[in-house]
């Protein structure tokens, strides 16, 4: 027994391993031929996207190919996916050291992870009971894509301290996950999230906060020389920020109704983000000590301002196509960007010192409780929603109120919203306690503490063994002297 | 009367303090919280995005969804949304260290700008009189954006010299100035203008330079250290310059009459761009003596033809949904790409040393020239148009003579486009003077002349007191053989 | 004899003169001026850009102005334009020291080449015979793109060892030769081509790597110092990346079908890439061997990455549109990836060392090889479409089989596609050679071998002479102890 318990001991801390060349690859062949056989058998072309459609157009009486939906859908789909690549790959590049991990991984996570999506949510959601097919279409993309970003969320929380290996099989429960409360919340509970702050961001949230804290790492300090910023990265990360906050309007809106849903969707979005920068920037200003010099150093650090501005788009994740009204997507902007950006100053330490949950990107801050938020916010709309304000139609079009809850009142749909909050948090923590527990298998190839945050570990960089840019510049110089 | 006229010296000139942890805060709270009462009492989603679309549709026999405006306008505007924020914001990276001033404090006041534009422009020009209500859509959207370009491009001039307190004041009067200008160009004058040439980049352009006028800074040559760029800071300003560059013909074309209107000045742009960007070429090379190397150094400075190459887009703004015919909109890329290139070379130098204009981005090349170039080839093609060319019918819509203006001819339609611009110079110019006055108030934080362009005065940079790369470089180095 | 043989010898062997302060500024000026002229005789806008569209709509019984062909292809365009500039340009940026001439040079070619395309694909595709006018529109300007696109990928062969001079006169020939390949394949035998696997990247790929034979530099590596990367670099290159990656859909279906066309293209084209991105994680991975320290260096060059990712958007260019079906569209990307990495390893030193084709982009991984592979899946997909899968009227639309072309079987089709393919590469290979040829005359100012890859030659840094970071770096230092 107390071999065992050794041996176990042992097994666990024995020398970090971060050979993958065999994992990564193999992972990655038996992923991807998994998904063609699976594609094969399941996922055909919807009646929008096949040659059929002619036909299609004749028998529904639709008289021109402009009613195909693709063409309510596609731009702000293809905003959704540059938020997925650039938005999310970005983002994560303010470490000095690990831009390849941040961007590249994300792109590996993301191509694997929105192929597991189209069949995962297909199976449960489009499921043809006559044909056993999934059809996809435009709007299946999407749900794709953000099915995907509930993961990449997931990875702010551990970035640069797991392998890409861990990432794929992170990914595949991620997504299997996701998949699940998504039906629950949508199908079963009818809740209505157009943006996801609960089917997305909370899930996506705790889901990466839970694994994190499972992959605790007690000696990360170890790897402090690679925690810190640079003047670059920074910039680099205010690419992400930006795609992620200009194109959050398509975010909310892409798969809401056709005509006035996704019309108001933008709008509220458009203007909640607008508030959320005036009072990050105030909160962030405010929280600055004054230091030695005499001039104070002002605002606030890069990472307060890239991701707490983005908060305010999480928050009207649920509600951004409710009768919110203008000034009430102001309101909720003006609060989330105080709360996300205080997160950042009281909240992140606490998590990090008492509960041990190491955040790299500060996802708490900008997905999880702003996800709540987003959550409560729709709830208390919903069920102050009232056929005054909405119209009769407008009502039952809005929350979908048709077949088997055509009687349901907005105060029950309240309900119903705050229990899909709840399924969202459940799914996300006890999921991520459980994945996180497979990752802690000394199988994956992670790196050792004091490697972290670091691309050398992953990533052949010839310009490594280079001279270093001082000495090159006087080659340079040189060189340029020869010449003369 | 001495003594005051020494009071007054000695308050103007007293030690710089740049420490605005209390005023930027309490601007942010107050206007954020005045925003959402305005909006509060007057701002509506329009029928469009109501949720009453469904009856609208119905009362307007709208057959289907697709023809809200929300698909005409959306892929556009978001295609604005990205040039407001990237483009203008990675435009003024070129500064070896102010990337976060421009990214950041550009994305600042283009969130509060943009709510302070749907008040003011909603009030001018889409007031209800039956229920005092603003009534917005995704025209307004775009609208706001327009409006906060002129006061970006005004921050284009005094970049790198002011605090961001001053930058709110200036966007808070910018937006006010553009609201009642464009009110007296586009509504009383009844000129056409659907990309802004004089509404937007004329006036910001002198509003911009007046501000820099009358905060001229005798010794601004003390911070000449940080006035350079490197490399990378290069590279990003590219970033920032090809967003503006592709997507210029979706903000010359996104609030042009549907159709055949926003398909003809979406071509014109394309083209007046692609002519600008040869002479500039051809212009940068010619004006680069040959140095004392043997090889010469060619082309350009970057800085030519990151900003000439734009100017085509400003100059094509007010004719952009004109007959100008595709080889009329070559001609004037052809010139604009001359002009203002030259500008960079002759008159940049001139409006420094004489008129003591100090224009860090060189505002006047891009925006204001050219925009009073867009003027006058805005007011001659109006001019010059004929029901041959037009169609009797294509003539009405483009200059739209209906209602009140239904008899008005086309000669006179020149005139008033010539008189928009005068307004439009005129507003720019004093509207500049007396805000530049406020901002001259010792009151608003702005940095000493040996701290411009410098991001340390308001950003925290925690890696700025980590030791300096090469160091760090032996440390990694010393760190990797330990390893072996 | 002899000495006409030394006398030659000495012509082309002499030192090299890079100043072409002469001659880019005139061949800017000519050919600027010979687009307007040639714009002025034969460019004027279609009927769906023209202000006469108000008639046109009556007379065609078009109810919604939603209907303009802007509407179904302008996100696209936009996404295309992208691509063109953004996506080619920062893709090349990888290079430490050349990221302006990757860029610059970039932008400057597509802007000449666009123009000459819109006349010469005019003058072969849409002359009316009537009026002898080119009536352009939106989808003109995406085919202009695309047409440049081809031009931009040859410039990836010879990135930084030409001047350019010499790249404005390869797009003039590259422009032209384009025009008549694809007026061969497309018009002439009918094949099909939408995403332009064998008009734009087989035809760009050999067009370049033969260009790049001629050329041939075999002191090349007297610029050793200057071929590698650094770390922002490759980051800036993954700009360029992922905008491509990203936006590859809008490539495939910009000028596919209306509806059913255009979405199926997008699917096909998303899903593809997806399954690229997996198996070149896999194959970069395996290629690395193990180093000497017991952590291997593993997945990827980045080069490989960015690269061979997007092989898979290449290789389904032709079969897009077709019913490939989605597992067939992963089994496409599933190759693609394979192949391309492997290319990148075995096949690039094979073509540098043996056939003496310096690749500086590695085009022929990406793009020559990819898009004789997208023929290849192009010709058999269609020989092997049925209408038992298309549908009747799904088949006649997809390959367009009316008019002279009503009688075509499938199998014909593909014998026809097959042919296409062999068209596209015998234009690259023989127009490269004989515009290499041209190329080779020594009076187009192209770099000594010890200068190539250098910015330096071309551009003007004004903080090159600066003292270099590191003594700045302590001038910081000792400035800020000052202010103490």
């Amino acid at each position: 027994m107390g071999n065992c318990s050794q041996g176990c001991k042992d097994y666990f801390s024995r020398q970090k391993n971060t050979n993958i060349r065999l994992t990564l690859p193999v992972v990655c062949f038996v992923w991807q031929i998994a998904m063609i056989i699976l594609f094969g058998v399941f996922i055909r072309y919807d009646e929008e996207s096949d040659t059929h459609w002619v036909e299609t157009k004749a028998h529904d009486n639709i008289t021109s190919d402009i009613e195909n939906d693709f063409y309510f859908r596609y731009p702000s789909f293809q905003d959704v996916h540059v938020m997925i690549f650039v938005g999310f790959g970005f983002l994560m590049t303010f470490l000095k050291r690990y831009s390849f991990g941040a961007v590249g991984f994300n792109f590996l996570i993301a191509s694997f992870g929105l192929q597991w999506a189209l069949l995962m949510q297909g199976w449960f959601h489009s499921l043809d009971p006559q044909t056993g097919k999934i059809f996809i279409g435009v709007e299946s993309l999407i749900n794709a894509d953000f099915c995907v970003a509930g993961c990449l969320i997931a990875y702010g929380a551990v970035l640069g301290k797991v392998s890409p290996v861990q990432l794929l099989v992170m990914t595949l429960f991620g997504v299997t996950l996701f998949a699940v409360e998504e039906y629950i919340i949508l199908n079963l509970l009818h809740a209505r999230d157009a943006g996801g702050s609960m089917v997305i961001h909370t899930f996506g949230g705790y889901y990466g906060l839970a694994i994190s804290r499972v992959l605790y790492r007690p000696n990360l300090h170890q790897s402090k020389r690679m925690q810190g910023s640079v003047y670059h990265s920074d910039t680099f990360a205010m690419i992400g920020t930006l795609f992620l906050w200009m194109f959050w309007p398509s975010f909310n809106s892409a798969i809401t109704d056709h005509g006035d849903g996704q019309h108001r969707a933008v709008i509220n979005t458009y203007l909640c983000l607008a508030s959320t920068v005036l009072t990050t920037v105030a909160i962030s200003s405010l929280s600055q000590k004054t230091g030695k010099l005499d001039m104070v150093r002002i605002i606030t650090m890069s990472d307060d301002l890239s991701n707490s501005t983005l908060a305010g788009g999480v928050a009207l994740g649920t509600a951004a196509e409710f009768m919110i009204s203008p000034y009430g997507a102001l309101i909720v902007g003006f609060f989330c960007g105080i709360i996300s950006t205080m997160g950042y100053i009281f909240i992140s330490p606490f998590l990090e010192k008492t509960l041990k949950i190491q955040d790299t990107c500060g996802i708490h801050n900008l997905h999880a409780m702003p996800g709540v938020i987003g959550g409560i916010v729709g709830a208390i709309t919903a069920a102050a929603a009232s056929e005054s304000v909405y119209g009769k139609q407008g009502l039952i079009n809005t929350f979908d109120f048709t077949g088997d809850f055509k009687d349901r009142t907005v105060l029950t749909q309240g309900g119903y919203q705050a229990a899909g909050m709840c399924v969202s948090i459940v799914f996300g923590v006890v999921g991520g306690a459980i994945v996180g527990s497979i990752l802690k298998l000394p199988i994956w190839g992670d790196p050792a503490d004091e490697n972290c945050f670091d691309d050398e570990v992953y990533w052949e960089e010839e310009h490594q063994e280079s001279i270093p840019p001082i000495l090159e510049y006087n080659n340079h110089m040189i060189h340029k002297q020869q010449d003369l």
